[in-house]
């Protein structure tokens, strides 16, 4: 047996999660698996009867976190077990996401053969970023999708001087700028126009959101640099600038912050069952296998 | 009655669109109207016991033609019966249309309806354009989606001047320019990048397919002006050009070449029952109604 | 002479306008016009040794209002005006804009001529909006560019009920929705990839900016209907969202609240030299007229 | 002295390139470099008193490639030598080149300084790939920039079904496919609205040009994969299918024919003078620097 400890995480939000999570239960215990509920998991769908772990000790001491709930949650579990080396695996309650893509209804199946020893890994990049103020480090975090900077709150615009490795890219004014990851460029980044990048490119994208150059364009580039964005203008400077590292927001940006990016030295190991493929996910959230439309009527 | 006479028109390619045919065929009998069948759609589904009459006679003897098939079914239908002041009703056989928008299960109701008055009736403007060489006419042709210049075939590129009402707009490299009606907005134009127009707006829309300036975008005017296009320069003289009216080509096009587009006098008439609304028919085309996926990861 | 009464507004925040200003009123009163002083641009140029006027005082005494700043600047004065029919001309004191579309080095010869009635008249749309709670208008404002709603500030999105006439038109989920007038279709609706309305169109443009359906697209309707959007969901509820009438911003909407956005009874009258064209200054913002870059290395 | 033998490649096309290029020479015989004339060149500029070399032998003899023309000169000539290790340095005469990037009035000083050694050098991919029908290979070609499959000529659509490594990516109906190179990404791709590739990303870009599925976009996959693309239907049968490799074209292609395309083997080696910087020459050649212009007038 590949994982003996396995720890389950799910979904706070969702009412009716107990349920499938004690079908989920039943079934690691059944292939032999010891299993830990994690804390707020545990308070929250009132599943106590099981042993409780916080991140931390899930990290000591799981071989596997088994993730029930939205693409968030698994972001989520991801940026806290990154540094422990516990992989991960995602089941989705709801719709199908694009990293929680087991469905509900073939869970049991493919648990038992990822616990088997029949999956493919897959590591994901994160980044980590920082708000530097003088020589002071502002505030600090991990992304999995994306960090983005954008002005915050009341219209007006933001400017940005981007460097890389200290060489000066260029200057944008626009709502704001995404910085993605593979992952982060099927999440907030396709909607700006972004493009999409392949889960193993060793890569990182910056998407401009409604830029005033209008022959401003995506730009993909090695994920061995680190960027640096500095606010040098606000349309509106009372209204701020904002930073988001995935959904982690810190909304007091002023002109003259610098924002660094660059890949985290951890990163997410992500299990799938044998057989998965990312285009098949893409195809289905993304309607491709839906015969095209608006040409109809030239046939 | 407002039909009494009631002309049918169905898409030659397709086999099994006799039996609905028929069916159509005993729906408007029985509501008391003369029915008469499109020369060549008899010839083809061979369905030649009713009275078999030219585009010609339809359009000095029928009140209403009824087409079955898709949108380029319809279009060319409009493009015949445009002068004619006929109005067409399109049922679709096969996938919904954005012109053909009655599906067929609903056929029998719908036309009942309208034959009984339950209608709305909405103008779709015509655009009439001629290729000029010198002083004389090359080719002229009429369309109700588009006109569309393009280089033809190997590559390289088509170089236009462009100007509305003899005043100069701008010059462009790209792929090709697309001239689109309202009703053409939806159909290649769409594909390019091009905004969707209400069907009723007094308008003409722009779209070039892959510029090389950047900051190109699509442009409406109004439908009161004429455009001109001059084709400049081929990135391959060799390769020629081509300019299409709807699915009509003339691939012969050269260098020094002006095409004039503007609105036809003539509109088509088409017929909806009572409660159509064009942005149900986008809705569904275009899955507007499926729930948004991309930013499932970030919830 | 065509304007006897001439008023002068100037873009306050300039300094060194005092100079051309005193330059422009030399110009108009050697041309014999009686010249008005706006008074919040008397008071930051302290140019008060003229006729000084309110807003209100301009609309019952000026024939012709003369801009002397950016398109904010006209903007500003476009809507206080509206309602008197006083035409304006614009001048730009700093980089050409689209609306302001005289260069300062031809003032003095462009306003010449236009007193002597060499000049072309163009009625440019406003829009007129109003933020609605249960039967409450909780905020109302007028627009010559757009009307834009978007969550105000932290991450996260909006979702809107759009609807014409009350048809139902679409559900969105995006960062915001812009709904502008073909004055505003070159404005902030070009950076979210909208398309440029000719000025003279009869026509509104609503783009959505980073919308989550990925085959949203542009839409462009009659301005003859009435559109009500409903906020029907926030990303992250607290942090509100706010709608912008031009750059006048009310940020306290929550979901339920509708907006409701019509063209306005009044339009704005601009003037120009005889033989202006929207499409000489489109090139020359766009960069229309430098030669295509990036298929350079196709040769 | 880093180069001994220096060959000299021109734009054939180009007339008054003579007297640039004996200057070239002289640049080169001056710090002591042995020079030879590409035979096409020299028969082409009738400069005949310099030792004159084919590719092969310039292959064979020389330490650098000094090209001098625009950048399709450059991928010509990068494509006949990136068998041969030969380094290339390029020459702009004319517009400034994306890979062309030493302008011509700084030519002597930059050649002086590579001479000497200060130089940066860097690695660019070629994709190779071949049109199968059946188990027969019916052309074959390499690329600096791009493979672009597209329709030939007179309207209508291609199908694609494209595969990464035998796993099925997507099926897609469009004007066209363009597989890119990072050099790639600036030229044809660019226009169909593809992102910027940093020339140093292992990565292969898949650019659709007006697909008819609103919801398709660009995608980035490693380069180490292989790609099939499969002519599943044509719009038009009788109008063909085309491929093209940079410039070469294979216009008989038919339904049932397979692409198939890798990152060859070969790189080329391009230099430039100490300093050099890819995202100035985007910023110079995509107008960075310019500022932003829509926006002007929402101040």
């Amino acid at each position: 047996m590949h994982f003996k400890t396995v720890a389950i995480i799910g979904r706070h939000q969702d009412s009716g999660l107990d349920a499938p999570l004690r079908h989920l239960v039943d079934t690691l215990q059944a292939a032999g698996c010891n299993v830990l509920i994690e804390a707020d998991t545990a308070r929250h769908t009132r599943i106590t009867e099981y042993t409780i772990a916080s991140y931390e000790e899930i990290g000591q001491r799981a071989d596997l976190a088994v993730v029930m709930g939205g693409d968030g949650t698994m972001l989520g579990a991801g940026r806290q077990l990154a540094r422990t080396r516990v992989p991960l695996i995602g089941i989705n309650h709801g719709r199908l996401g694009f990293i929680t893509d087991i469905p509900l209804h073939s869970a049991q199946d493919a648990l038992t053969s990822v616990i088997n020893g029949n999956f493919e890994a897959e590591e994901r990049v994160l980044l980590e970023g920082r708000v530097v103020r003088g020589d002071v480090v502002m505030f600090s975090g991990v992304a999995l999708n994306d960090v983005v900077i954008n002005r915050a709150g009341r219209g007006g615009m933001i400017e940005l001087r981007v460097e890389l490795d200290g060489t000066f890219m260029y200057s944008q004014r626009a709502d704001g700028l995404i910085v993605a990851t593979p992952t982060g460029s099927t999440a907030y980044s396709l909607s700006a126009n972004g493009p999409i990048l392949h889960p193993r490119l060793n890569a990182i994208l910056l998407v401009p959101v409604a830029p005033q150059t209008l022959s401003n364009r995506p730009i993909v580039i090695p994920d061995s640099g680190t960027l640096s964005m500095t606010i040098t203008a606000l349309g509106r400077v009372e209204s701020g600038a904002s930073v988001h590292f995935d959904m982690q927001t810190w909304s007091d940006c002023q002109p003259g912050d610098r924002i660094d990016v660059r890949r985290a030295k951890d990163t997410v190991r992500f299990l799938h069952p044998t057989g998965y493929s990312f285009f098949s996910t893409l195809r289905r959230k993304l309607h491709w296998n839906l015969m095209p439309q608006p040409s109809d009527n030239v046939e």
